[in-house]
């Protein structure tokens, strides 16, 4: 676990020096909350939709983030195209399937990415990730309602079916690529007070993605760096969703070598 | 009053508990602020406006916000799609006509919206409610300039031409149904420096309206309470728009029974 | 140069008492950012860009920025036909030529609007401006990277065979009409800890555009004003760009004519 941790860690250093381009095409509710958090990470943000561009900005990407938030036809179109040309490019693609089960356009877009991409990771909630495992979720809106006690072996699931890592945040967050599973108890309950927190998670699993391909460990360790710095920033911000938002990105740029090793808090279960 | 404000109290009580969604159909330059604002008040937020999944997801929804801030042909037409299946639902329907008056493709779009669909509540400023109800505005882009002396009369005139509530914001807010008119004068001139409080009112409105199906209650007591956290983010922020901005979410998520009855600072007035 | 600079602070003046609508096209990441920003500035915002309304909301402009940051062909076109009516009206048109280079689509764009329309100032960065004088330039994404040595050549050539204000933001601005050129020396560091402060500078140069018709002028006025914003905000913010974020508003709202008279840090260059 210590090797694994201090991967982690030098995963973040890496981002840092490398500055890797996280080309997204994602929803218009969080463009620049997640542009802001690419840029405290240590990466470098382009948001770029338009089906003329896609193909060739994502030729200059370390990862491409596709977030279906805000998701039209159009989009869809666009983040096949992309999609597909990082598949060749051999660009890590993390697919966030926002609200996937709340609409059948939703849905079906989501089912029409996997048809034609290969996701390097697929990170959503616990009732977007049931659903799309097939094992249902209850949803409302863009929101995991209830608890899902087989959220593990949806997720388990998933990830040998799609032949992809599967990250599934919540209280306590799990990643897993079918064989070897992670649970991450970093985090603090201020994160769902506001909106985009789940796609920020997105967001720095691409940015992890970028330097380390092994995206279980990249998946892994992004929602650890995330759910520590959202620890450090809601210390000070209990109860106040505006203040904690604020901090919350000097958290990201703060966090450091120290913190991820001093504070990570995860169990990792391998196959017997 | 005692009673009325008392019942404001309480509806702000059953949004947390029940937390309804409230599916929004708006700009680009407010998505992020209103899903925010949404989650702050004890509501959860969703932003679709796809032609294609609208209508499936009114369905889940408390109340529906229409605002045409960033409006294209497109976006009228699927808030045209989902105000009917609103109205076919019984879901209140809250439009918020931003820029009105100051562009034919922006008061055609309020005529097509206002002959298709019936709203609870209409939330504007001066010019946009002036315009409407045809007694004329002055409006600079978004932003109502000048006094408009004829206001109270013109959004009685415009609630019993529309048969719904008209709520107009500014220095002191308007609530009308066309025969209980009330006057609002919580609220600070803070809520001025920043773009989006306008849209903000109207989100918190219909949070307002998902619990309440009296609108006029509805929406006077989302004004109340908008306007009592208004007061409180600007007392140690004035002068200062970013921090007032990140202190305005806390002040919303900070509401409870006792500011609401204790700072409400509001008249009625019912039909002699 | 004491001359120049009490104009600086005489233009902040006029903005502020005239409060100019600045008419925005731009992208989907910085439209609530850079309407804050307006604000801040003193003077109003509006976001429009549905080509059916265009041509009306720009009749009502001082100033018009079009900025490609999230560009599709469909707002290419609403910005070509805006800008084409403002050079008719005589209303200052600013160009953010945000990834240009970066993209066909993105230089395309470009091409075409600097063969229609007439601009009065194109603000970029270094690599922007150096792809678009034709002598190169390295960008990831939409950043620039690395130094270029003959941008101050680059600016001032591309300035005179566009007959317009060139404004390049960096370390040092430079900012030229192609016999004039200054050299901006306010600023901080933390300016590029966040997403959108290349917009934010196009936004202000507008304001200052719109009171003021020596766009040489304008555009120095408005990098001396922001850097200097800039500095105070990042005085108790080192390290923490989400607090930056919020201070750099305040701290563009607090601006006064003592400050600009006190804190501007340029120089100019004349023809000999």
């Amino acid at each position: 676990m210590e090797t694994f941790v201090k991967e982690i860690a030098d995963d973040l250093g890496k981002i840092r020096e490398q500055k890797p381009l996280v080309h997204h095409i994602t929803n218009f509710v969080v463009m620049n909350e997640t542009a802001n958090m690419t840029l405290c990470l240590g990466a470098l943000p382009v948001m770029a939709h338009a089906r003329e561009e896609v193909e060739e900005m994502v030729g200059f990407a370390g990862a491409l983030v596709l977030n279906i938030g805000t998701l039209t036809p159009e989009l869809i179109e666009s983040m096949i195209i992309a999609g597909k040309k990082a598949n060749e490019l051999g660009v890590p693609a993390i697919l966030d399937p926002v609200g996937a089960g709340a609409t059948i356009l939703r849905t079906d877009a989501v089912k029409s990415l996997l048809k034609d991409v290969n996701m390097a990771v697929i990170r959503g909630n616990s009732a977007e990730i049931g659903i799309l495992a097939g094992v249902g979720g209850e949803i409302k809106g863009v929101e995991a309602i209830g608890k899902n006690d087989r959220i593990v072996e949806a997720a388990q699931s998933l990830a040998k079916s799609q032949g992809c890592v599967v990250s599934v945040t919540g209280a306590e967050d799990i990643i897993t690529d079918g064989e070897r599973t992670a649970f991450v108890r970093n985090g603090d309950a201020m994160m769902a007070t506001i909106t985009g927190t789940g796609c920020m998670s997105t967001t720095i699993t691409a940015g992890f993605a970028a330097v380390q391909n092994d995206y279980f460990k990249a998946a892994t360790g992004a929602l650890v760096a995330f759910g520590i710095a959202g620890e450090k920033a809601a210390a000070s911000t209990r109860g106040k969703p505006g203040s904690f938002h604020a901090l919350l990105y000097d958290a990201v740029y703060a966090l450091d070598s120290d913190a991820i090793i001093k504070e990570a808090n995860l169990q990792i279960e391998l196959p017997v």
